[in-house]
């Protein structure tokens, strides 16, 4: 998909190895679970090593039920440091007894094969829910996954963190800061049991930029907050959820501590991995061939916006139809009205594009006569604009989901994921 | 399906002409829409009608885009009396500029046909949003609507107000009331675009018994509350929706005026209509195989049992998961980890039963080792229940839901339903 570019960065290659000092690498340890139709037959473990300390900060799922890798994790970058990441695919480590013990263990030997502080390790686990972690494989794989850590490892670490995901999702910037170039890139997994109000999926940011921890996580928390918590797949907020980043420093800046000129650059660039990343996560959401990105303006404020743009991107009806290229603009109406926020339906107009063109649907709360071929062709595209004003004020919000089709079904009722 | 059956209350037939002096009529007037990939065959206009001037009351959708017809019904409601009901299916005079003006007309064409007033008519449409509703087929139709009125006419009303429903939907019962014998009876349409908190979906009931404008109301709210506003098909809350009923007081019995015993025997009367029909729309959800009901125990109160009750009913992933026939207990927990409300999730229990029997899945936050056959066994019937226990208080609640198929995604991406 087309990247969307904000401002003045500079897109490159290498996702979570393009900023200088990290390394990564991903191995196949060979996790398994329960109820798999197939044995896997891809990496299931991987790591990130940066080669200094780095500030370090975290956003976490809003679920009740949270993964024991969160649990250690929120302790380890208690102070705002860490060096490394250990993650594994195929088993969540998520409502087990041993939990806590077995992410532990996790870091501990991460920490031991690269030298490092256990309290440096940032542990993360994704897959099925609610069965024992064996933790064998990944003690057996610790030494050449460590071994093959390497400054080009980002792809074979992205593989081993995707589960339901049909394509890898990285990005990364180079972007200019108190008159150095830093670079920031990322990596995200995330296909589905995604929803807004969350940290949103497992996704690992590393720049070699100089920040301070707070400025860091004032940083992520703002951006996380208008892009991957505006992205839904399927309403169903995940247990294991967490966005994490690691800044070294070795750019050479002077250390972000403040709210300056270049915290809104390094912002500015965390804005542009997160929103692409958001974009992605969304196109590529379970069983997905569409994108829809609703685009709220006009609102009293920006919650009433994104609250409008969030009921029409979760709307069952409305990615059904999508997916089926039926323009029912009566469906978005009914999405938008059934929103819990505050303004007049009788003002509010609704247009649709995409790269085919663009066709006003509504007008002043009421559905216009409009041509149903130039619907179909605007509908034709995989990535489709909802454009909903509500004719009151500024405030507006960009909300990002995906087509619901018999693939999420498919995915989601036939085999244990 | 079987019939729940609470307290002192005997099932007849007769839907909504059970009642003595109710008489109802559904023909085919040839209403048509933009879209449709076949021309319906079916019954597209009810009329029920009453003897003698009842007592009436009504709860709506609360989406903010509401139908003309609501508008037109909540006027005429408004002094708590009607005698007459005009529905029609294909379109739902919704998003139209001219949609108040031609629910008026559908009201006025009514009462001319009947010989009485307009406000005593109740006005109700279902089915495309957004498009004009052509009004001749159903001056055209009014007269033989009306001479075919009938007091056994309660299935080709039932048929007439069906749109994409795969089961007619109705219930009736005799219940005792200051020592005469009293009647009351339903029906109900309601596939998709069904969601909780709202009056859910077009719902008429009648009855012979004899009490006031506002104790109807009253009754009519409080079990609104604990039946279909439990009931979730899609997360989609349509702008349609009406629950409406009539009391015609030719049963007898002193007016209820008060909340007294008798009171009690006709709410408990209104419960089982109301729980009968929200288990039958939730089983017929479009494309469904399966009713989920999820019973929340021991919560702190009953506000926190309906939050968890409906993250669960309401969770695509369960839903997908429930059709597949897999026992994912992690998703029951991570459903039940996301619902806004407070609990300690390390306390919470959960089961499976069915006809086939009774499984546990989970003990105090942790998915316990349970027989994947048996479990499968459990999930084969049509009727799935979850039992979650969160260890607090007294609070219950019931919900229902079911589960997500590909015949859902069809239903809505295929034609213009």
């Amino acid at each position: 998909m087309d990247l969307k570019k904000i401002g003045n960065v500079k897109f490159v290659y290498g996702g979570v190895c393009a900023a200088r000092g990290f390394k990564a690498n991903g191995i196949q340890c060979g996790l398994t679970h329960v109820g798999a139709s197939v044995t896997q037959k891809k990496n299931d473990l991987a790591m990130i090593a940066a080669d200094t300390e780095c500030t370090a900060a975290a956003v976490y799922t809003t679920n009740k039920v949270k993964g024991a890798p969160i649990l250690v994790t929120k302790e380890h970058l208690a102070d705002g440091k860490a060096r490394a990441v250990i993650v594994n695919s195929v088993n969540a480590n998520t409502c087990n007894p041993d939990g806590y013990e077995k992410a532990t263990k996790m870091a501990q030997l991460a920490a031991e094969a690269l030298g490092i502080s256990e309290n440096d390790v940032i542990v993360a686990s994704t897959g099925v829910i609610g069965q024992v972690l064996p933790i064998e494989p990944i003690a057996n794989g610790m030494k050449p996954l460590v071994e093959g850590l390497n400054y080009g490892g980002n792809k074979t670490a992205l593989e081993a963190i995707m589960t339901t995901d049909t394509q890898p999702k990285e990005v990364a910037v180079e972007f200019e800061m108190g008159g150095k170039t830093c670079v920031m890139g990322a990596m995200l997994k995330g296909s589905g049991m995604i929803h807004p109000n969350m940290a949103t999926t497992l996704t690992f940011i590393t720049t070699d930029a100089c920040i301070s921890a707070e400025m860091l996580q004032r940083a992520l928390s703002d951006n996380v907050k208008v892009t991957l918590n505006r992205a839904s797949v399927d309403g169903d907020t995940s247990t294991n959820d967490m966005v994490c980043i690691m800044a070294s420093g070795t750019a050479g800046n002077s250390e972000v501590v403040t709210e300056d000129e270049d915290f809104g650059a390094f912002s500015n660039a965390l804005y542009n991995i997160m929103l692409n990343l958001a974009r992605m996560m969304a196109k590529d959401g379970e069983g997905a061939t569409k994108l829809i990105e609703c685009a709220v303006t006009g609102a009293s404020d920006e919650k009433t916006a994104e609250t409008v743009a969030k009921s029409v991107i979760c709307s069952s009806l409305l990615k059904s139809m999508i997916f089926g290229e039926d323009a029912n603009a009566g469906r978005i109406y009914c999405a938008v009205g059934y929103a819990d926020a505050d303004f007049d339906i009788s003002k509010v107009d609704i247009d649709m594009s995409s790269k085919s063109g663009s066709i006003t649907l509504g007008h002043q709360g009421c559905v216009v006569k409009f041509d149903e071929e130039e619907a179909k062709k605007v509908l034709s595209e995989d990535e489709i604009q909802i454009i909903v004003s509500l004719g009151e004020g500024s405030g507006t919000a960009v909300c990002w989901g995906c087509d619901l089709t018999y693939d999420y079904v498919k995915i989601n009722g036939d085999y244990r994921s």
